[in-house]
């Protein structure tokens, strides 16, 4: 066993900016100006998917390396639809998350389609990022 | 209802380094040198967690707007546990993602300790990343 913390901090100020000082790293979140911030920077779910699609590049490349598999580079594409009316307060019908994601993706390497679908399915099951969205979380919210 | 796609696009290149643009934003994801990388930016798991602390800041913000709540400002501290042992390949006990995830928040307005407590509750059941988080979320991946 391997165990590794994960710690971030982001802080709200007086809009809907969001900052984020990662390791040195800056990351702002905001909303769109249709949804009353900024455009100062990607919004949580827009973070979320590159994420989700980091994570899938992450591990591939780490796969490629363990397999000797030359892999030279990767698209990959994350889809997913929301019901805006929960987050607002609105009564919905579905979910308040996304109903689901779709992640497509273009790989250049010397592999069939069938070898190229075995290696991402063997990366989707390594992400942990998947891994949470795909099974159930504990998520705890407290005061500091 | 008022349903919204969310899409976006991420490359891999020949080494850890993933780059995204993200409606004129750019976001680099990369690993520490600890994992191989050249810390060009955040890891997908610290992206994960800019993007959940982001969204309670994010809905933190409406529901003060729409509640006419005086929120001055919040600092979200977002904390997980993960076995590296799965991404890496080798067999492991537990998950392949995190094992629980904690946020904890500190908030900048004249509420009383039961007041925040309630308003955090009320957040984190309408974050759709919380959502997606704590309850399974279908993901699905194909060559594209």
């Amino acid at each position: 066993m391997a165990q590794k913390s994960v710690t971030i901090d982001v802080t709200l100020g007086s809009t809907f900016v969001i900052e984020s000082d990662i390791r040195g790293h800056k990351v702002v979140i905001d909303q769109p100006s249709t949804g009353g911030g900024t455009d100062a920077g990607p919004t949580p779910l827009e973070l979320l998917f590159a994420s989700l699609g980091g994570c899938i590049g992450t591990i591939s490349r780490l796969i490629a390396m363990q397999k000797q598999i030359e892999l030279r580079g990767m698209k990959i594409k994350v889809e997913g639809d929301i019901d805006t009316d929960g987050l607002l307060g609105k009564p919905i019908e579905g979910r308040m998350g996304l109903e689901g994601i779709t992640i497509s993706v273009e790989m250049d390497a010397d592999l069939s389609d069938e070898e190229k679908i075995a290696f991402l399915h063997e990366v989707d099951a390594r992400c942990p990022v998947s891994d949470n969205l795909l099974n159930a979380t504990p998520v705890g919210i407290q005061l500091a």
